[in-house]
């Protein structure tokens, strides 16, 4: 018998499918596993590796290696997108229509490389290097929130051919959008309605019971915690939410690079050594910038690994379909050693 | 210089990426093309095809052909799915809770065979047969309605790997769900407000101007129209809409399947023989059964080719980034010669 399993946050359902239910490990990756071990550190056509930013646009934030100040001797490096999305070359504008509503592609879209070791992905760097991956991420969202024609900033990461990169070289991106879409007006709407009528915010209630049933908790921190939401869309679908009540992940929050560094990189350790490298999608989501002093959202991160294809009945009606049990994926996670 | 278009409809935003537009012929399917046309039309394997009837669950409805009635005379057939998401063979059970809402799995997953020939997707069906699917498919849609447990009926069809299937064998899927889900929701409150702040379907609406603009239109009968949408989220998305506003895909529409099965047909055709038959998912956007006789919602049928990847943008913010222009693309269809 499967089972119907509603997420408090967004008030969508998903289906686990326990008559064709696989076991945690049967999810590893099998497209030669462990991808980043057989790169090699270097890569002469990498336009993100060091030595080769000529091929790139110009960049706009960097942090050097520790005692270092070479054209090449960055640890971290953020450039705009060589094919924005976004622009911030031409005015806003706002070309309303009460049917076909437009605005131009204002805007911002950057790219964050967060290491020079084209091998060397999330799971595989050291802890102080994330935290410097973290602080430029931060400098960035900063940056574009400066700008008050940017509505909400969109941080995420593709990992792997089927999470929609083709390049290796690990990297974040970033996205200042002039728009806040139908989708997060909806989750902030959710946390609203939850707040009015609860005097709680709804993301710590979850956070509460998931600490409580343990069951879905990968590990926890004084500061953080990672789990497998009780209605997880995607198998192995993991939330890492700050433990304290904080709606957005910008502003003065000057320890937040180096307590998120060790959870992400273990959660991202486990992923690789556990599932053999797979493919994913990593999405940052923080109250729209008109919200961010709002007291019912509360940012996290998502990680999406791509293990199963989002068919029809998904993209029709938003349920999504999973054959992986929650409490059993984590407990498999729980269970993968990493230092 | 890219444009954010936002779908009336549904409130959300995509992205046209100009810069990196590619041309209609670009999209074209590489994987070898026109898959069907290099399939026998009977495979013993397949447990779709005729004389393979012992290998499928026990059907519960099918349509003969004309003059036969044979066990494997069939035109159409329908059996619940092997592996089903939902099934009626237990009692539905709610397990309401404030934090970890549930619903066991009750609910129908059947899969419609609407050809006995394995090599035959809709693009190169007879207008009469396809007809006789969407009989069949109405057939159920009503069997399905007339369980009050059951909230929403989904109906849909995924083509190609890229699209989720596996079963080369032409099918459509069709799922009654006991609840409604958020995503849903959402499209029904938006066509609701849209109608008590101006009186008007705003599918209707869209139609109207649509036809005004006719760049994005694709054909045109006295039943249904089909276009590109202005705000398109993928590549080659096309909407088939009845002219007359509808509700419900459900209820006496004895004309439906006659009307329909032509523009169906000449829609698939175009995009088989244009595209080089590309993987696609169909939805049939239909009302909740609640609201099937409340006048704002109109049902529409949704073709989504799967040509492109959703990556971390789009799973996070749920804006899709298209890289083209679907002015470009309906042209393109338009001139695209089918009988």
């Amino acid at each position: 018998m499967s089972e119907l399993r509603q997420d408090l946050t967004t008030r969508e359902w998903v289906i686990i499918a326990t008559d064709r239910a696989r076991r945690p490990q049967e999810f590893t990756a099998t497209d030669g596993g462990k991808k980043a071990a057989q790169l090699p550190p270097y890569s002469e056509t990498c336009p993100f590796c060091p030595g080769n930013e000529k091929f790139t646009p110009e960049e706009n934030f960097r942090i050097n290696q520790v005692g270092k100040s070479g054209p090449s001797d960055w640890q971290t490096r953020v450039i705009p997108n060589k094919f924005p999305a976004l622009s911030p070359k031409s005015e806003l504008t706002r070309l309303p229509d009460h049917i076909f509503n437009r605005v131009n592609g204002y805007g911002y879209h950057e790219v964050v490389i967060e290491t020079p070791f084209h091998n060397r992905p999330l799971a595989l760097m050291e802890v102080g290097e994330i935290e410097k991956a973290i602080q430029t991420i931060r400098g960035r969202y900063e940056a574009m929130r400066a700008d008050p024609k940017v509505r909400l900033i969109v941080v995420f990461k593709n990992h792997g051919r089927a999470a929609g990169t083709s390049l290796e070289h690990p990297h974040f991106q970033i996205v200042g959008v002039p728009i806040v879409p139908g989708g997060v007006r909806s989750r902030i709407e959710v946390a609203e309605r939850y707040y009015d009528d609860t005097g709680n915010c709804v993301y710590c209630a979850v956070m509460e019971h998931e600490i409580k049933d343990k069951e879905r908790i990968i590990l926890e921190t004084e500061y953080f915690i990672a789990f497998h939401p009780f209605a997880s869309r995607m198998p192995f679908e993991t939330w890492i939410m700050p433990c304290g009540h904080i709606t957005s992940f910008g502003g003065p929050q000057p320890d937040l690079p180096s307590t998120l560094a060790p959870v992400l990189k273990q959660v991202q350790a486990k992923l690789y050594h556990g599932l053999n490298d797979p493919d994913f999608n990593l999405i940052l989501h923080t109250a729209p910038l008109a919200d961010e002093d709002a007291p019912y959202y509360h940012w996290h991160i998502q990680i999406l690994p791509r293990l199963t294809l989002q068919a029809g009945f998904e993209l029709g009606s938003g349920i999504y379909i999973t054959t992986a049990l929650p409490e059993e994926t984590a407990k498999f996670m729980r269970d993968i050693p990493v230092n």
